[in-house]
């Protein structure tokens, strides 16, 4: 029998917006939310909430800060899919780059159901903060806990402590460098297991598949017992980029989801930017996830007329040379 | 710590040389069995040997025959890595397509070290003596059975009776379609133990990545038993491609695998290869592969100016349309 508790959140424009500089066009992001609806997806993170003194909004896109009236210039105009939720829309503050003070409006009056806050293990006490803020204004809140491969037990530990404090739904596994492998997936699920106990709180798990492992590494949690997980349509994300929606719902059993309309938009918008914007299964992208490093150096040497000398790359990559 | 018994074998040029009609140079396949050998790779399956009365040779490349001259004319003229064993040298021979006369040169005259026969499970019994035939002739055989995932429990007992009866040193359990879960992986391995009990053969697996589970399920083979794992340079294969076998040396820790050389020759081969011939996670391959279905209906939709209608060929797979 399948898990009707399972809930697929869609990050497309959040997680594609770092490849991107955000730059979808309304009627993208219009597209994509009426797709994910029509396809029964629970949630739509429909892009950060940044800082606009640290990232001025004249050099991203709207969905670096997604402001509550870009979000309903998407949601109320998209025609309603009829016996269908809609989809519940997320944004994501990053701990150092999102301000408390962006989040002033009550969940009652605004178009945002979910804020996610993304943090590394060391600033779990401030997502914990930032999330009993939107709580009391009655958000759903979760916290994604980054690098997670880089964690040492005590950190983790630091950062479980609190997590499993915070007023949140879920805590969600970002395997942001894409180097877990399914027993290590295993491994931190019955770890958050451990700490979670008997609160209510939902494991998520947000893969990246520099690998080539985002959707088994998705599997083995859904297995282990996550009940959120992260995808993305046609993979797009950061580097190698994620697991896919669409491959979620073709594995997913719950006879709300569709994956007909995901293929639908990703014929019109995806494959067409696939060849604006480079993501996906790229040698470079193997290297940092198999040296288990930040992405930022394949990212930096893509861009280099020698991209294509792998070996150079990977023996940079073992001195621990910074690509710049 | 690492299993020395599990043995890599690249099928680059067999599998691969079904999207590009075996047309690779000589000078291609000398560069990748150098690499391979300075990478440590086990096996390198230098193609088919398919019967030429069937397969007429002015219409494929040399390597859908994989005659001993032209082998030799690849090995012999690689300059020697010192201190690494060479790989040996595996042909593929089909059950229907390839003839018991054109083996007939004793392994000690040949090029050919392995002799793998692919096979549907009604024809494992022709396999088995083609295997025997091989065997006399003093080559190493292994089996290979082909679409496992549409083998019923019957017909896979008769099969796996047949093979476990045949003079091979592995069986080989192949995801023709890309459609197999690590749960499906893990059944199959331990009904071919059973079967095994206590002869002297290795399972191997050959994954596809329809749904990119392929390097995922080979992991899951490896984490269950199998010895043999079967990899492609950048997953150049049928379809979706393959397992990538940088991703299988990147995994191991036997220490006598380096990726880098195979880092070069992706760099200088492959990589250009992928600009002309396409291969790898392209939607129709992902609905072909979650329906438990043969790639052909997505390589003959490719071909089609609507190729990117990925609706319009997800409906005509459900109705099981036969796309030409």
């Amino acid at each position: 029998m399948y898990k009707p508790d399972i809930k697929v959140l869609d990050c497309t424009v959040r997680d594609g917006g770092l490849m991107n500089n955000w730059d979808f066009t309304v009627e993208q992001v219009r597209k994509i939310y009426h797709a994910l609806w029509a396809a029964g997806v629970d949630y739509m993170e429909i892009g950060y909430r940044h800082d606009k003194e640290m990232f001025p909004p004249e050099k991203s896109g709207a969905w670096r800060y997604s402001d509550d009236d870009a979000v309903r210039n998407v949601i109320d105009h998209v025609p309603e899919v009829r016996g269908k939720e809609r989809p519940k829309i997320s944004v994501m503050a990053d701990i150092g780059k999102s301000v408390e003070s962006d989040f002033t409006v009550p969940a009652s009056e605004s178009a945002i159901d979910l804020v996610r806050f993304a943090t590394y293990a060391k600033d779990a006490d401030k997502a914990k903060h930032f999330a009993e803020h939107c709580h009391a204004l009655g958000y759903e809140t979760c916290i994604n806990l980054m690098a997670i491969s880089h964690c040492s037990e005590f950190e983790l530990h630091e950062a479980l402590e609190a997590m499993v404090e915070a007023p949140v739904s879920a805590i969600v596994i970002v395997d942001s460098f894409g180097s877990l492998y399914s027993e290590q997936v295993h491994y931190l699920i019955q770890k958050y297991q451990k700490y979670i106990g008997d609160r209510k709180i939902d494991i998520g798990v947000h893969m990246h598949n520099n690998m080539q492992l985002a959707f088994a590494n998705t599997i083995e949690g859904i297995i282990r017992g996550a009940l959120r997980v992260d995808g993305t349509l046609y993979g797009m994300g950061r580097g190698a980029g994620n697991c896919t929606t669409e491959l979620l719902l073709s594995f997913l059993k719950n006879p709300k989801y569709d994956v007909r309309p995901l293929l639908d938009v990703i014929s019109e918008i995806m494959v067409p930017m696939r060849e604006e914007v480079e993501w996906g299964y790229l040698i470079p992208y193997l290297v940092t996830g198999a040296l288990d490093e930040h992405p930022r150096g394949a990212i930096a040497w893509l861009k280099k007329p020698e991209r294509n000398n792998f070996r150079r790359f990977y023996n940079l990559m073992l001195e621990g040379e910074p690509i710049t």
